[in-house]
């Protein structure tokens, strides 16, 4: 690491939905950017506080502010959903010309590594020496290369004591009970649920996936035989559910007059009464939609996480002073007992809308539960869970 | 205390909604009860599993396991909704005499007291010496004559993070959000939100209660001035407004073939649409209902709430095996800085079907927020909240 100090100012925008350790890769950036870069910048609201020049000046924030933040969830510049087009890209870069921004850092999902990738065309193309730098974050997990998206392993461990939790609720209280986990497209949260079994007969029994053909019948027979088995049945289902199988649950009934339901609630109902349908109405059925509480809680934050998303923050500005090319910074596994991994940068193409799926090895046979080849992943990223007690 | 062990065996079981602390009751019932009884049974899933003579040897748990369960949420004994009548309390009185049960141990809400008092009556009448005692177990914080329900501050500080969270992932994509929150009769847990606010304009900016009418003109009205105030709206509602302004909002509309669908899910569509309607369908509209995580999330625990749960239990034991008088165990509050309390007695008739609901000086004159007395009341039982930080 060189002690002068890189050209130009570092600007840094957060994008997509929260987690409960994005400020974690905000504060590491912050803090090493000051080692070796000019001014730091933060746009508020993503990429939208770019273009308006919404920005903010982030060498000043006291130590202890930024430390306060990063333990914080949400996304403390700001967040955005919307991604830019060329033209708005373009628009960008004359901003960057106009305020010497040399080091542009985007914390988000593969979205936003497509708008990084973006800027970082509109850059060439004008001849504008930029350095983008992508920062991964998605509870999803759903990005490509990295070992795993720094936000996931929280969202994971919530998921995970949820479900510990709603099985002695359920053992307690015997009957069926559907969790829906956040997930459109892959199953990565909803099958961390497995993680809260430590004894055989341990919810969840049925895990449902995104990855995996839903089929109505399958679906109340399973539930069949685990009522049969264990006299009740907890079941993991991704919301992804909803766009895979929509039609076939029949969701488009459902909408409401303002449009606003959820289609993980709408899931949630339509799984509920097949449910009770599977078991003739004899059991008490009982649906929760974990909803947004997955992703911002705090104080249910994974270790292992909280270190990996300060360090990718730190990773990214290090490597845009240092004089590196544009790219995705991605975590690479060392070791998995205890688990001990590395930064590198991947090209911002290999990440940019290139979310990935649950691969087939982490999917049992059966496709309503998971591998131990899964466990044998995402249980070092989730850490240690408290074990629970029973007569 | 005395050595000489008290005649007879002791029988304790769970009743009601279970919690994340009700095991530390058992736990300490249990324990206590070793040094002071004769053989300690417990009847599974409450007084039904008296009546089948449903019984689980409690003397030779060793005590690390039980401590395992302490631990534990959920009701480790199994538990129960149902109420038993005359004929069954009688039928009971029958089954202690075989077994020679002369302690019996009852650890629910104001409706497991009047079970215990029925059962009291019915030893009475057959003349059979026996102590009733129950142990008061709620997240509904709705016990009378007790300072509070041990469970409430667990649920309560779940529900406080659960705001805290989700106050940064909205200040993150602004909007309207609104958390409903368990409580059919009593708002005191939705209330608990209010430990959320750090800043002046955190949420929740807008509580509703079971204690107040439900008013949708002022409920648009209320929304309309927060956004204008802060741009975003962040909402906790009781589900008991269901209840009380069920047919007001037409929650009758919404009941699904099967039946299964909660009230507290039906309220929150029909505020959520309510929110779309006040602000035109300008701003995102977002639901969550926090359901069963509130009441049996492990390792989200109240410090106060803990220790409290494991003294109302040991408190029990040691009064039947003193040869107390039949009875509810309830807590006086010594002071709140820090927190401290003590064990007494109350008559089972003061507990037994006397829900109470918030007190008026808890309640705003707005009719959607709390008061001074209120945070006064709920923050030493909740225990320090994490700090959160912004720029």
């Amino acid at each position: 690491m060189t002690n002068r100090k890189a050209k130009g100012k570092l600007l840094i925008a957060q994008s997509g939905g929260p987690t409960a350790v994005i400020n974690q890769s905000l504060v590491g950036a912050i803090l090493a950017a000051r080692t070796c870069t000019g001014a730091i910048l933060g746009a508020r609201h993503g990429f939208p506080g770019v273009i308006s020049e919404d920005f903010i000046e982030l060498d000043s924030q006291d130590n202890a502010r930024l430390e306060a933040i990063a333990a914080t969830p949400g996304a403390a510049l700001g967040s955005v959903r919307k991604r830019p087009d060329a033209e708005e890209c373009a628009r960008a870069i004359e901003i960057f010309r106009k305020h010497d921004v040399r080091h542009f850092l985007y914390i988000g999902g593969d979205g936003s590594a497509k708008t990084a990738q973006l800027v970082d065309q509109a850059a060439r193309q004008q001849n504008y020496a930029l350095c983008v730098v992508h920062i991964p974050k998605t509870i999803d997990n759903d990005l490509a290369v990295t070992d795993y998206s720094p936000g996931f392993p929280s969202a994971a461990r919530f998921v995970a004591l949820a479900f510990m939790g709603d099985d002695k609720d359920n053992r307690a209280l015997p009957g069926i009970k559907i969790n829906v986990v956040m997930g459109h497209h892959a199953g990565f949260l909803t099958a961390a649920a497995a993680l809260a079994r430590q004894a055989a007969d341990d919810g969840p029994h049925l895990i449902y996936l995104p990855e995996r053909a839903f089929d109505i019948e399958k679906f109340q027979r399973d539930i069949r035989n685990v009522i049969e088995r264990h006299g009740r049945c907890i079941i993991a289902a991704a919301e992804g559910i909803a766009e895979q199988a929509g039609k076939q649950l029949g969701l488009g009934h459902h909408q409401r007059d303002h449009g606003k339901i959820r289609k993980a609630d709408m899931l949630g109902e339509a799984l509920g009464e097949l449910a009770a349908e599977a078991c003739a109405g004899k059991m008490r059925v009982r649906v929760d939609t974990f909803g947004y509480l997955q992703r911002s809680f705090p104080s249910v934050v994974s270790a292992i996480d909280m270190r990996d998303a300060r360090r990718v923050g730190e990773y990214a500005a290090r490597h845009a002073a240092d004089g590196g090319t544009s790219g995705a910074v991605a975590i690479r596994r060392l070791g998995s007992a205890p688990y001990s991994s590395e930064c590198f940068i991947t090209p911002l193409a290999s990440v940019a809308d290139s979310a990935i799926r649950m691969p087939d090895r982490h999917i049992a046979a059966s496709g309503s539960d998971i591998t131990q080849s899964w466990l044998d992943y995402v249980a070092p990223l989730v850490g240690d869970l408290p074990r629970m007690g029973r007569l």
